[in-house]
This record gives structure tokens, C-alpha cells and sequence, in this order.
């Protein structure tokens, strides 16, 4: 089985991350393909970028040839995962929402610890739209940004455990999604220090995809998510139409 | 990989046929390990045998000897699943619940489609408390009992695809979730004749414990699905001081 | 009038207990016959328990032999009150449900104090499944389980009024239930020292079950609570099978 | 005990009607003190009149003398039981808001039958904002104005009936309640024909407001409901400075 | 275009200050009619008054000569808009809705600041009912009346700030709506410290009731808010009625 | 004050059909400036189609070199609002989201009539996000695409006045939100036919744009709409690398 994994943003050390995490938490038939836009930002923290992103991220699926049996979308409430259900017929996951699929399979509630609080309202509302926000008991962010994250990760850790707690203390959470860039050891530091279990969202959804293909189930082409109707659409795919050989 | 599947009911029969929806679903290293209660009702319908049901499970559940690695739990709308929860180790799925998931992941909307009226309720509330009610755009009873069903599925089958179409083509479901025991040739047909997927909740019970066990996850033991603290309870487990030799 | 008010638990000195506090709520012409299950847990603080407690309370109501009027199901938070309901005509209250409608009735908004943290959940699923959760501040546990409340009552007070007095600060309730075992002088203690009602469940599931009995209203009998069809069940009534002469 | 009955509105017979209603319900040592406003819409339909009876009702129930136990507010959609709840110290009641405890304590759901499509809204939300609106199923106007049923009662309970019937078949509701006014034989002719429990608004208010006052409870007065503070109202009560000697 | 704004209370010296918000605020070809009611409180903080005032704010509309062009209702959370809007053809603004509205357009979340705790539940209330709680963060109060408000004005802006911080803070509100009455200087030194735009709820329904006239828009008479059916009324309009020529 | 106003598609007629109507609804001394993508669909039936144009907008918009005072996205259910909120620091209204704001001041719930039915869950979306879908009755769809709409005005005039008409009687909106293309005449048809207010998204996002401006009132830059941190996304804004002369 072939499972496509995008990144959502142009890093290609990113992207490199994304992938080993995906082959880890593979089955062992199970091969990534882990791919990343031709355009748009390195690191999504705005509206902006996200909407830049979808658009990215369904041309950049559009371009791949060889054959795969899913797609997991590795962006942690980014846009655009009815546009990729439109126009491919293989299952498509979001990891934000496969996160909260998987931690509500195993938790009573759970909630989600983030970067920056600018992005917990997209987050928030990717679980809404999703109709899984019920059970998420709240979206925390610990207040760095990835490149903070970067520079010092022992205190990013510090301070994204800190968060956790208040998550599980206060918010009465009995399971944690990691809504920011993996950082080694992280989970494990949360499960030991606070005794409840981590969901990684890039493996939650490379499992559930397995899951899906496994059942022979696609994506209901019945309504919503059926191909678009045939249309003048003006320079599309935009990575045919872009100047992109300098970067 | 062992997975242990729990009929509700005390039928073998559907015992024998969940156990090859469950195997059929599996994936290649996947063993089934299919168990019935020792007491209760042959087919529920109420909550007083779904409550039994729900103490019958946990009982039997007790009693198996060989290891598994994850449970799922066979009646669609039945109590005991946080018990469960409790009293093992592994991760525990419901089968209502799991449709629900799956459903949601390959559609905009879901609808379940189930026997009676009077089991709706059930239904509604176990979505509801899974969190998983939002994107369910209703639950149907075709008005058979299960035992009507048996008697003439050729027309068991007409009612069930009628109600799943009024699903879809008024409550706009993009997908179905069959809510009521299996029957051969159902998903076809209803694919078939409506265009949208049907989501078995066996298989998608199976193929999520797969993926929770791949992921290496268990249920949140921090607060709500710790284990039940030691105390007195009197004749427990039940089928230790139950006279049910005869059967 | 005669209501029936069963205890959950095992415990005689409970089943006391609560027959006094029915009593002592009750009006002049009504009669308290209290009773407790053959089987199950002594004290109940978990989904297993509490499943165990469903079916071990539909099985001792069966085997009553006076005439009764209504009953009232007298734990705070445990499963059970759809089964009672199907299998006897007259009208069935939950003491949660019955706080919370009477706590309704004389405030805007009430809180719940409880014992354990891990018991919130099942109180919550209570009122919401009921209906009776968008009034409802917050589910409040005091940290103390039972056994320890019993171990040293004055400093269980403590902690209780503690836990209430947060939840008429924070959580602006204007009515709290008392969600956990009965306290001589508890109810005046909160309502002296922080100016609001309190709700003992007991005593409101008396009363309301008299309005009902005074109304000549019954559990509707048209969907959900119909009685169970007859069918093959193993075993049932369990206490008829079980061999509980030793204790 | 005494239960101050409030019809909303100046209708001297529809007083009498609530009064008789309210006596035939009420426990044996419960006397029934009905009294109507001084000024105000002779039948209530609109939200101008609602408030206006709010106003009145107040200004009539400051000027009883009489000793009572509770206030049964006997207008169904009608507004002003918080502005009751804060001039008096005894429990107050609306008949809406009891009817919808009443039938969430003896089904699983409820729908209410009312006169108007245009008086749906103002139940709905008194519903809503009293947190009794989650199990209520559907609320029904069947069409007929006040006038219209006085003219053509056995019409107007052919019409109630069907609007009913609706509710319980399509719906899915498993009680009804009345939420216009009574007429004889109403309930009975919708329990026998649907098989469903009637509840009667007055009737259910006067038996929780019998329950209320033997539990000792009285209403919270420590945020939203406490007596208005001092201060300068401008001819008030009105009924001391309305020229209403020639009515 | 003339615009009504009705101050809900009997101060005069408040319909001054209304007066001068809802000028400045006013499009250049906009005359503002300020009227207050001839009867009911000084100032509001009860659903008593707010009952009052709601029919006697109706009861002065019905009463103006002048045309205008649209209604603006002045009181922060006080009844009566859907009344007003029944008499009336022009459209019928509410200032806390229509704060509401506008912060929704300019923020994700907006939270209000209003005096005291008692308040809150009527302002909750109108957002709920009028299908605007949803983006409101949290109504909180500052602790002090309006009187107290008035004899320390430096004192009262400092804690109405302090109130404004919690919630952007803790609550991550993205706008504040000012509940309670103008303060000069108030919406600066929110928006200079905390950087968040203050929304006045006058100026708000002023230029919102601008947007509806000039769009041709009025209130919807189908069903709702049709005028009251002719009937007898008991001494309505009250002013007519009463002796109110000495005040 | 200048209101720039951004068709979502390419069509150049209809940039000028919601020119022109934007002109007609703006107040005098307002100029609107029309623009449209300049890649992207000639029409948006799709979430591929929506996030392009959410894309394609931001890029147009960042492109404008004549000062404006606000923005009007004439899209009905596209996406991309919050990002246009992030780049510009002048208010941004979304006409769905206006026609909502508008419809809720005018009746007490609301429809919305669109083309197809597959648009129905992005506006339902866009509505829920936007906390505005709690008085949404229903989001109904005629059944026929932009072009069908374009070959048979007359036939499809009936269709949507139909499906308004089902609206007003079943689900009972009391207003009805044009969630189509402007067609002459359709508005007038549905008011003089079912006699309830029609409002125009374009008309509506233009008057509320006014108001706003007219309140000096600017979207929050505290969190959410905070411009993106600077950092290196490739290719942006995409026109500027794009080959579109040709076209």
C-alpha cells in the first residue's frame, strides 16, 4: 500500500521529519510518499499561508504520478482537505482530525497543545467543522513559535509540557494531541511526567488511512466531495503556470 | 495480533457471523478471537437487555484466557464500553462508535440505518456521548425486528435500502452506516442503487483496533477509565456463582 | 402512595440511610419501602459498578412483591433508569435527574458536587442524555472518595463546602446538588455559608415522583420504554440463578 | 398550602377554567388562590401582550394579601417568571417550563401543541433559555387562534389531534403537551388515539409547586434572582395609578 | 433619515448622554430622536424592570409623532425588541445586539464588559436568543452598579479595564462590547492598553439601523413579528391611563 | 469612502452585474471599485474551486493600488475571508456572513436559497464559523447549476421562488438570504409571492461595510487577524510569477 503524505509548507527538512514519522508509524507493507507544494510558506502560522497552502497542496497532488491508496494531509489545521476529496478518489485524512478521531477512541476528552495562540481558532475550527470538537476539552498554545521551538528545544519542551498539565489539571484532558512540529522525546515526556497517553497526528493518520484502505472504503463522491464540473479555470494546476525553476 | 470480538447477544449463530465479518475485514496477521455472553438476551432490543448485555460482556471478557491485544465491542447502540474500558488494558472500540469515525472520515454527513424505532434512542445517545452526533444526519428505523428480518430478508432488504434512501436523498447522508445485524448482499445494494458507501461497523471496529494497536496506544487510565478501585462486590463475576451448567 | 426507593449499592447502611432521608421528604400519606440489590459493588465509583448496578437493580425490582406507586432510583450518576422504565408501568425517577430538575426550577444555573473526579463523567453523560445539562454550571469533585468522606467527616465537610463555595464564585451556580452521599448538616452548612439552596437528590426524587403519582402520569410506553418483547434471555433474572445464600 | 395562580391575561373565565384545573390537580390540603391581572390583553398572542401581561402579572401578584406558598405562573410561552421569582421569596413556576420537566420525567421526548405558528417562537424560547429545549421534539401550531377554537371546539380538537399526531409520528415525540388552552377532553382524546401521556401545563405546575414547598426549597436569591435593589421607579405598581375604576 | 433611539430608563440626563453617542456616531443626513419612557425605573438592573421597561418603552414609541425611519433600542440587555418590533414597520434595533453584530465582523471572539453579576444572565440571554452567543467569549461583570459607577468614575474605568483585560487574556476575546453605560474615555483607554477595538452598542444600532433603511429593509410580518390581532387590551397605552402629570 | 468590492470568480460579467449592484445599494458618497482574480475559476461550485479563489482574492486584493476603506468578498460560501482580514488593515465583510447579519435583524430566522446542493455545506460551514447558523432555518438548494440558471432565467426564477416557498412554509424562515447569482427580478418575485423580506448578499456587505467605516472600526489585530509574521513563502503573491499575459 502507498500512502501519500504532504507536507503542507515548502521545508524540505520538514518534510524529510514528516516522512520518517510516517514510515515508523507504518504497517509493514505500507510505503510513504512524502511530498511538499512547489510554493508558498515554509511554516504556516496565519490564515494567509494556510489558504496558500491548500491550493499548493491540491496542485502539488495533482503532479504526483505514481500510484498511491491515500493521501494524509501532515497540516496541523491547515486548510483544505475537502478540496484534495474533491479531485482525487483514493481516502484522504487530515491529521488534525485524525488526531482527535484517535484520541477520542481512547480518552473521554482530549485536548490539543499547539505553537502560537494565533492558531488555536483554525484548529478549533477544523475539529468543528469536522464534528469533533465535542470531546475536545481545549486547544492550548504554549506561546512559541516554531522558530522559538527551534532555537532552544529543552525549553520548548519545558514549556509545551507545562501546558499539557494545565491541560490535564485544569481542563480535566485524559489525552494530549500534539498540535505542534514533533520534537524527539516529547511524548514520552508527557506521558511519563502526566500519565496520559500522546497522539502524534502524522502517525494517527497514516493508521487510519491503512484502516480505510483496508475496508475498501473511498470518499462518498455523492454529494460534497464529487469531482468539480469541467470549467474555464484560468492557469491551473499554477505550478504549470509558474516560474518556479530559480528556487 | 489477536483481536477479541464481543457479541452482545448469547446467539451463536451471530456469533459464527461476526466472527467472519471480523475475519474478512482483518488484516493479513490479524487472529479473531470471537466470544458471546454467558447469559442474557438472543437479540436486544431494550435497554434492560442491553444493560445486562453490557454486565454479560464485561463478565465474559473476564473469562478469556488467551492474550488479545485490543477489543471490540459487536452490538450497535448496546451499553458497557466504558466498562470495558476499565477492567482491561488494551484499547476497546464500539462498533457504533467505530462506524461513526470511519463514516465521518470519508463523508461530509452519515445517516445509520436500524431495525426499530425504539432503538434509535439507544443509537442517538451512544453517538452523542462518543461526540461523534455532530455530522449525523439521522438514525432510521426500517420497522423490522430482527426476527422479521429472518423471516424474509428479500424484503428485509428492500425496507432497509428504502429507509437508507430517504437518508440520502432528503437528510442528504453521504454515507450509510448499517446499524442493524448484517445481511448478505446489504452494502451492495445499497452502493449499488444510492451511490454512497456503506460503513459495516464490525469491519470498522477491527481495522480501528488494528490501527490503535499499530500506533501502540491504550486507553487513558488518568481519570475516567482507571481501573475500578478494590472493594466489596458481591458475586462477581456473576457467571462464577450462576447456575448456568445446562446450557 | 407507596414509592419504591432502591438503593444502587449494596450497602445496608446506605439502603438506611437513604430510606430516612425519603422519609423525612416524604409527604404525610406517603410510604418508603427501600430496598438494595442481592448483588454488586457496596459503593459504586465506576462504569463497571455502575453497569453492574443497573442489572442488579432492574433484577431486585422485579422481585418486589408489595404494590407501588412510583420508584426512585437513588444513585447519583448510575446507569440504569431506561431499563426500570421499560419493565414497570409506573413512573421512575433518577435522583441526578430529579436534583437537577428541582435545582432548575429554583435557580438559574446549579452546580453538582461529587466525590471522585473520575465520577464527573458518568454525572455529566447523566444530565446530558436527560436533557438537563445547559443549565448546569459545572460537575465539581471534591477529591474525596467515599470511604475517606466516611473516615473523617468534619474534614469532608470542609472540602465539600470548599468545592461549592468555587463553584458559586466561579462558576456563578446559584443552586448546588449534592452529587455525593449524604452528610448530616452538609446542606445547611453550604447554605448557610454561601447564601444557596441545596438539592438533595433523595428528597427531590420523592417529591417529584408524588407531583408525577398526583398527575396520574405514567413512563409513556409508545417507543423507547415499551416493555422488552419476550424473548430467549439466559439466565434472568439473574438473583433466581445465582447462588447468594451465604451471604 | 397555598398556590397563587396567575392567569396571564383579563379573561375573567379563563381564570375560572385555570382555577378549576388547578384545584382538580392539587393535593387535598393545597387551596388554590386564582387571581387575573388589572389591566392587559383579554388572550395572548403576540410578544406586546406577553410583555404587557408580564408587567401585570407582577403588579397583580404585589397586591395580593393573602399568605401563599408558591406562584404558578399560568401562561404558556408567556414571559415574566424571572421578574416574579425576584419580588417574592416563594418558588414560582411557569406552566411551560413544567410541563416540559414534567414529560422529560416520563418520556424520552416531548413535543408541545399550540395554537398560532406565531407563538412557537416565544415557547421555543422560553424553552430554550430555561434549558428544556434538548429533548423537546417539535413545537406545533395547529393553526387555530383562541376565538376560532371557542367557536368550533370539536373542530379545533380534530385539528389539536392531528397536529399531535404528527408529532408523535413524525417527530418521533412521546408525550405532548398542551400549550393551548385547555379544552375538556383533550388530553383524553390524544392518549387514546395516540397512546401517548398528555401533560397539562397548570396541572404540572400546581404538583411541582406542591413538591417544591414540601421540599423547604425557595428560590436563589444570590445573583439573578435577588429583590431589586432601592430605587426610583416612576409609578409603580401601575394598578395604584391607572384610572381602571370604570372596568 | 430620522432615527428613534429610546432610552430604556426614566433618566433624563441618560437620554442626554444617549443622545450626544448616537449623534456623533450618525451619518451626516441622519437626525437622531431621543425619547425615554414616561414611567418605570431610573436606572435598570432587574428583570423586573426590565419587564417595565420593555412595555413602557412601548407604550412611548406608540406615542411619538414624528416619523422616523428605524427604531434603536438603548438598554444593554433589557426585553421588549421582538414587542417593538410587532408595533412598528420600520426596522428595530437592540444595542446589545447590535454590539454583537458588529464585533463578530471585526474579531473572532468579543466578550462584554457590563456592571454587575446579575446583569449577566439577562445579557446572556438576548445574545442566545438572538443566535449571537456563539462567538461571545464571556459576559463579565465588574462588580459595581451604576451608582457606585457614577460617584467614582476614575475608580469604576479602572475596574471596568481590569475586567476587559481578564478577558482578553483568559477568555482570548478579540473585541469588547461596552455593557454598560458610555464612560468617557472608557473605549480609548480599553483599546490603548489592551489593543483591542471597544464596541458601543449605540453607535452600533445608529449605524446599523442607517444600513437597514438605506438598504429598504424592514422587519419581517410573516409570521413572528406581525402586528397583534385587534382585541381588547385593558388600559392600553398605559400613559393614557395613568395619573402621570405630577412627575 | 471607497469599498472595494472582489468577485470570486473571473468572470468578467459578473464583476460587473455585482458592480452594478453595489452601486445601486451604496449610500451617495460612496465609490465602489470592482475587481476580480486574475486566475482561478469563471465560476465556484467546488471546495478546489474555493480555495483557489481564496488564493486568487488575497493576491488581487494585496495588488490594489487605490486606497480603499474596506472589503466586500462577493463570494457566498467561498472561502478566504480571514485571510483577507490578516493582509489589510480595513474592515472585510463576507456576504454570506452579511446577508446573515442583515436577516437576523429583520426576523427572527432565516434561509438561504442557492443553486446547487452540493454548496449547501460549504455555506453551512462558512455560516456555523461565523456563529450566524443558529437562526439559519434551512440552506436549501434549487437544484440547478450557474449555467442552467444563465440558459432559463424565466424557468429558473420558479425554481428558486419554489424552493423559497418551501422554506417559508416548512422550515419557517421568515427572511430569505439570495445564496445565488443576482437575477433581476428574483427578489421582487419571492417578496410579492410569499410576502417576506429577500436580502441581497452584495447589497448587504456593502451597507454593513459603511457602517462599519462610518463607526471608525477596523478588524482586531490582537490574535487571530494579526498580519502573518514576515518568513519566506515562495512565489508570493503568485501573480507576479505567473504567465497569465496571454489571457
Amino acid at each position: 500500500m502507498n500512502i501519500l503524505v504532504v507536507n503542507p509548507n515548502t521545508s524540505a527538512s520538514m518534510t524529510r521529519t514528516i516522512e520518517q514519522t510516517a514510515a515508523r508509524a507504518a504497517s509493514p507493507g505500507t510505503r510513504i510518499i512524502a511530498v511538499q507544494p512547489a510554493y508558498g510558506a515554509d511554516a504556516i502560522d496565519s490564515a494567509m499561508e494556510s489558504y496558500l497552502s491548500a491550493v499548493a497542496v491540491m496542485d502539488r497532488v495533482l503532479s504526483v504520478a505514481e500510484p498511491y491508496d491515500a493521501v494524509v494531509m501532515a497540516g496541523f489545521g491547515e486548510h483544505g482537505r475537502e478540496g484534495v476529496q474533491e479531485i482525487v478518489d483514493v481516502p484522504v485524512l487530515d491529521i488534525a482530525e485524525s488526531s482527535a478521531h484517535v484520541a477520542q477512541m481512547i480518552g473521554r476528552t482530549y485536548s490539543v497543545v499547539t505553537t502560537l495562540q494565533r492558531s488555536v481558532g483554525a484548529i478549533e475550527d477544523r475539529l468543528r467543522l469536522a464534528g469533533l470538537a465535542d470531546r475536545c476539552a481545549s486547544v492550548r498554545a504554549c506561546g512559541l513559535s516554531t522558530s522559538e521551538v527551534d532555537d532552544d528545544p529543552a525549553g520548548a519542551m519545558e514549556a509545551i509540557v507545562a501546558e499539557a498539565e494545565i491541560a490535564v489539571r485544569s481542563d480535566h484532558a485524559e489525552v494530549i494531541c500534539l498540535g505542534c512540529g514533533g520534537m524527539a522525546g516529547l511524548d514520552e515526556a508527557i506521558t511519563t511526567r502526566l500519565g496520559v497517553p500522546v497522539v502524534d497526528g502524522v502517525a494517527a493518520g497514516v493508521r487510519l488511512a491503512e484502516a480505510l484502505v483496508g475496508l475498501g472504503l473511498r470518499t462518498s463522491k455523492v454529494c460534497t466531495y464529487a469531482p468539480p464540473e469541467p470549467k474555464t479555470i484560468t492557469a491551473w494546476p499554477l505550478s504549470r503556470h509558474l516560474d518556479l525553476e530559480t528556487r
